[in-house]
């Protein structure tokens, strides 16, 4: 199938495994970058079908008309989504060996997802069936909580640094910088004249992490508000999930119209050529979780790691090996 | 099946299914654990047939008489062994989230597990396929290479310490304090007099950790000197494994017998009631792999973690939020 599609230059959309052939369709480079040609798959890895090319901010994007129910670049269904998740975990995995291997070898690169969200738009769903997909030893996590005593007493930035992924790792922040300008500017947290500035601080700070070799890929769960109101219900409605509700998640949902002005600032004036964000939109979960891996390994394969050559004499190695 | 074993007290072990029901002798408990009664499940959990009981060290314990190629607790095959670990991936998934539940009412638990082992003893295999099967919000991953500049400042247990798991995580140790009288002590890397010390220190440290709540799993992967042989063999022949060995894994080869001793002082005094070691027979990959997620799961069932109990009037929230 997936040769058919190289030729033709565009996907199968009729017949046994449309579905999933459709679900492919942005993984091409990916199913090629198992074969020696490498080369042609990177080329292809950000094609117009691309996740990356369906759900990139660009100028001029409006939040409130992107559909939350919405499932752009995949027109399988439930199942063929989460067969086609299930199949790329395995392919992360190995863009991720090689990425550390690189790295092993003088290689400086590295990949860090940023994931936000409102409360209940899927991240935790995010971090166990997208991050919990790959090799633990490459992944760095970090969950950024209201700022400690300690963090507080520095500038913003100052955990997000200490968080940021060493060469040859995939980092993963739930939550991040960005909720200095979101929960911050919402509540005030700080005078406007601070948190109005952060916007180009940040910037700035991603513009030095990219150049310093660091692919970053940010990501906006998008749910809309009738889907918050559900997945609020279900979580007091059932014993096991009670838990992870607060009451201030209603107080929280009172200011949705703020939160979602301040997400569109964050878009307008932080989504640059170095780091774009992408939003995704979030009230189908299975879909969800499909974009943003599906970003990572669009991403992975820009990347194009490579097995690393060796500093040593293999059959001088092999001979010693032998001797003992 | 599990049900016919319960009556029984012993597992079938013939006809259809029977690999099966061999896997999952030791995992009754955990079966169990899903239905209402968990205090029965719970005084299950480290039954005879357990993982923990067969890989307990024990005063008296001889590294050289236990065969790495052995399958203790488990008399299937591999195919068996691979269906059992992806079948308790979810069950793990599930006890974690309900250690991490309990942590946000006030819980202070946690679990830490340290893995040990020679070269290629298949360390990395355990992370990415037990660790890796795990919920990355709940898990504390590190990985212990030779000590930094800073590191080497403090005193050993410092960045030990600095790592262990928050109430309601598991850590995973990928190497551990166990360096510093495993590495230090074959290579004199500190004088006798220092290291010969470490041994109760790191038991009276170990001893307050589990004091203050963390239950404490440390395995020993045990290879044969011949797997090793076949296995840096295999790392030299293939090019995608080349930038994994290193001329220095002949060098540490050639000191085995020191290993084996140091390793054999260390089961002989720090194997304690509060942190018993577990030696996982390791020449087959497979077992190895089920056996420590076995350890894992079968601790995680002796603790029992529960859904907390909420601080907040369910129904009052339901109202509030129907409201919004």
């Amino acid at each position: 199938m997936a040769k058919k599609d190289k030729k033709s230059g565009k996907s199968g959309s009729s017949g046994k495994g449309a579905a999933v052939a459709a679900a492919t369709k942005a993984g091409r480079a990916k199913k090629a970058s198992k074969h020696p040609d490498s080369k042609a798959a990177k080329a292809t890895a950000l094609a117009p079908v691309s996740f990356s090319d369906a759900l990139r901010v660009r100028e001029g994007f409006i939040l409130a008309e992107c559909d939350p129910g919405s499932t752009p670049a995949f027109d399988g269904d439930k199942a063929a989504g989460q067969e086609a998740l299930a199949a790329r975990a395995g392919e992360i995995g190995e863009f991720q060996e090689r990425l550390y291997a690189e790295s092993k070898m003088d290689g400086q690169r590295s990949l860090l997802l940023i994931v936000q969200g409102m409360d209940t738009s899927g991240k935790g769903g995010i971090m166990r069936h997208v991050v919990g997909g790959m090799d633990p030893q490459g992944v760095r996590y970090t969950s950024f909580k209201a700022p400690s005593a300690e963090e507080r007493s520095h500038p913003f930035l100052w955990r997000i640094r200490n968080a940021l992924p060493h060469p040859g790792q995939v980092g993963v922040f739930d939550r991040s910088q960005y909720e200095d300008v979101l929960v911050v500017r919402v509540h005030d947290l700080v005078p406007r004249s601070t948190w109005s500035r952060r916007y180009a601080q940040i910037n700035a700070f991603e513009e030095k992490v990219v150049a310093d070799g660091t692919t970053v890929v940010k990501v906006m769960m998008h749910i809309s508000t009738d889907e918050q109101k559900a997945r609020l219900a279900r979580r007091l409605k059932r014993p096991d999930k009670q838990w992870k509700y607060n009451p201030g998640d209603v107080d929280e949902r009172m200011s949705w119209p703020q939160y979602q002005e301040a997400y569109q600032a964050v878009l307008d004036r932080t989504s640059t050529d170095a780091a774009p964000w992408y939003v995704v939109p979030a009230d189908r979960k299975w879909y969800a979780r499909l974009a943003v891996q599906s970003l990572v390994l669009e991403h992975l394969e820009a990347m194009d790691p490579q097995w690393p050559a060796v500093d040593y004499d293999v059959a001088e190695e092999q001979q010693r090996l032998r001797a003992t």
